[in-house]
């Protein structure tokens, strides 16, 4: 029976293959049966790195404390009311703009833009010449969003006027602060500041502002997190698909709408308004995210992202243990679907505050969730049930207060590991919209992109530091 | 070389088993390679129903023109108007049911409890007793609704001044009538009768409807397939989750009721009451249904249902080229998830016109995108993605108009071919409401079921002679 004796070569052959997939294709062009196990070494074989890592053991507890501060957050929306009266540390010399810190000379063009736009909306300014020169002139004083309990999209401009969605965390007991979303097209946040951008900006203060306060007084606040979780059950990501918490956000406030909006004529104007803006609840999402991840950022010890943000020049983070430290990259470009006339060659790199979506565990990573929004962003539907897969390799936890139906209800990934981002090599995923380069312009397409790694690093050795 | 020859015996066996799984379990438990084909003869081995099948062939062409109507029709909602003067043929004598045609004596409890109500409503009778006296005294016609263009969820009963959504089939010119919905829990439809349900069907009349009808004259009516089309792409299946297509709805509508009610606090009273009501959009997600099933009704030799529906005694069904005959069968139990306090023993059987959902493609046939509905109607993420896939064995083409995100934007299965639902022994799946057997209680659940398979061969027997 000598044939029947286990000859390896001689039967048919079952491979595993660990890491480089092309021993895997070659020999599955001869015709064996090889499994490939996609494997890479701990920080890329960056023995350093790894070294660090192996020390950063510690972090485990921590990062248990912190991450349920965030899945623990009750973000309610409470009051609307000028920047200035509403956010801590605001004055008239003060502009607040997206991402880490920046100075006017090294902003990018829809951010410079926005900020023209701002000065001329606040009567600082006649022409955009004249805002350009005060904007240079060391006179304002340029702040991040971030550093006021705030965030704003794309430019992320907020000036001493502008009205403020005003958020209480009813869990931890922090506030956070948006502005009202402008609509899309022509908008300031993509960096446009004429006439029409500038007097729809009167108009939100004027009408639309007052309504909103009346509406949410006469509510007594809105819970926000409810509406994120029912929105992630109808196919919004909450980033970039706002279609359904939008639709939710008006079906929650009309009848308050009605209550408190005493002239029929502003109501008309004011539910047309919020009705013809798919983004409404962009405004909302956000600082309902801000709001969670303040609540979960200086926990000693702790490797969790509490802020991932772009000023369209850098993209930086902060993590919970490290203060108030920013560490940043050059931003990225976002690869995605343009609006008709314009391309690749039109678009500023990666800009906004709205990354604190994907901080917190929606956007990007609950992309999975939102198979019609890659008809907005790109890609497949199998691409984003598989992104939404990927991003629980660098979490921490998932939420299990924010659930993905297609997904089996899995919660969302939540809570961004420093460390298994650089163990892995997988940097977050960001779904956005993509502002002109030039300043005046808006948006012109939308898309995906990863984080960059450096910051991570450079976050990792930080910890290790501090450790040690 | 001989070892080398091929030996069937000697190596791994590798086999196809069709049809009756326990070969393939057999072999599987032996160690062998076996791909089981799911396989069952054509009428499951019913030798005349195949010939007849085989006679059928004709239908094909009469079926694409069929399909065609149904997945080109544009229902608009246009008008609000009491049931006497909106719907063909209504008269204060007349009820209107859901289902095929039934006798007071063989009703259900829940819809004997709806007709008590309705007369009650209509000033016909103060007590429940005095209506069953003249429901029973041969004074009342009673008369499907589907015989005048019109739709009721549940028992859906139909008297004359109950307010009636008008709709308008834009591309082929046909009408459709449903009432407007009533909300959950003790409403008529579900057989309740009490005061309660009477002053709320009093006020429907009196300031809802006639909000609704200022809103959608001022908006210059409402496109409701593309609301359907957008509410598909977020969760909802359009029968039994309509929380999407509601929220839609009430956005769409907001700045038209807010210049269409003059006094503030019936807006606000309307707002409140649409925005409390998830299903609010079935009461016009059914009539566009109906909308486009009676278009495609008439073509001669077509084998596509145009109509399936309970009366909860009966289910039956109308095919497209075979007039106005019903085929029927008793109504089937649901297997469902319950509301506290119920269970099995409480059901009525399956009952309502809500069925026309699954007719032209969506509810049950769409389950694949609505994963959330699982936790109201049971099953799995996965059995609902099943059953949308196994829905287009038995449909004769895919709604280019309607598609489903999670199934990687294919159309809804889209005109039920009693041929293939013969062949195959596949029969309609669908969602559905469970209201209590007894006049009076309300809804207890929901859940899912399948058509019974007799009156699909019926009526294949019926086109096979009407072809003969």
């Amino acid at each position: 029976m000598t044939e029947e004796r286990h000859d390896i070569l001689r039967g048919p052959l079952h491979v595993i293959n660990l890491g480089v997939e092309d021993f895997a294709d070659s020999l599955g062009k001869q015709g064996s049966d090889v499994i490939s196990v996609d494997w890479t070494p701990p920080a890329g074989g960056d023995t350093d790195l790894a070294a660090l890592l192996d020390r950063l053991k510690g972090c485990d507890s921590p990062n248990d404390r912190a991450v349920e501060i965030l899945v623990s957050a009750q973000p309610v929306w409470e009051d609307v009311a000028p920047a200035r009266e509403a956010i801590p540390g605001m004055d008239e010399d003060t502009i607040l703009h997206a991402g880490p810190p920046i100075t006017w000379e090294r902003m990018c063009g829809p951010m410079r833009g926005a900020v023209i736009g701002a000065l001329i909306y606040e009567k600082r300014a006649r022409t955009p010449a004249g805002a350009e020169r005060l904007a240079r002139s060391g006179k304002i004083r340029f702040d991040p969003c971030h550093h006021h309990g705030a965030v704003g999209p794309m430019a992320g401009i907020i000036s001493a006027s502008m009205p403020i969605f005003i958020l209480h965390n009813a869990h931890a007991g922090n506030r956070s602060f948006a502005t009202l979303n402008e609509g899309l097209g022509k908008v300031l946040r993509y960096g446009a500041n004429d006439r029409e951008v500038i007097s729809r900006l009167r108009w939100i203060e004027r009408e639309l502002a007052p309504a909103m306060k009346a509406a949410v007084e006469d509510a007594g606040g809105v819970d926000l997190k409810s509406i994120m979780a029912k929105a992630l059950h109808m196919g919004d990501e909450c980033h970039n698909r706002n279609v359904a918490a939008t639709a939710t956000l008006i079906r929650t406030l009309a009848p308050h709408l009605a209550k408190g909006v005493k002239r029929r004529a502003a109501l008309e104007r004011v539910s047309r308004f919020i009705a013809g803006n798919d983004h409404f609840f962009l405004n909302l999402g956000m600082p309902a995210c801000k709001a969670a991840a303040d609540a979960a950022h200086g926990v000693r010890g702790a490797s969790i992202v509490t802020a991932m943000a772009r000023n369209g020049t850098e993209f930086g983070i902060r993590v919970s243990g490290l203060g108030d430290r920013w560490f940043t990259a050059p931003a990225g470009n976002v690869e995605g679907l343009y609006f008709p006339g314009y391309g690749p060659d039109d678009a500023n790199p990666d800009i906004g505050d709205s990354t604190i979506t994907e901080t917190t565990g929606v956007g990007g990573f609950a992309m999975g969730t939102a198979p019609a929004i890659v008809q907005f962003v790109g890609g497949t539907v199998d691409r984003a049930i598989a992104i939404t897969r990927e991003m629980l390799e660098i979490t921490w936890a998932q939420n299990p207060t924010l659930t993905l139906p297609c997904l089996n209800f899995a919660g969302t990934p939540t809570g961004i590991d420093i460390r298994k981002v650089v163990e892995t090599r997988i940097t977050p995923a960001i779904n956005t919209g993509i502002a002109h380069r030039l300043p005046g312009v808006g948006q012109v397409g939308a898309g995906l992109l990863r984080a960059p790694m450096a910051p991570f690093e450079a976050a990792v050795r930080a910890l290790a530091e501090n450790d040690s």
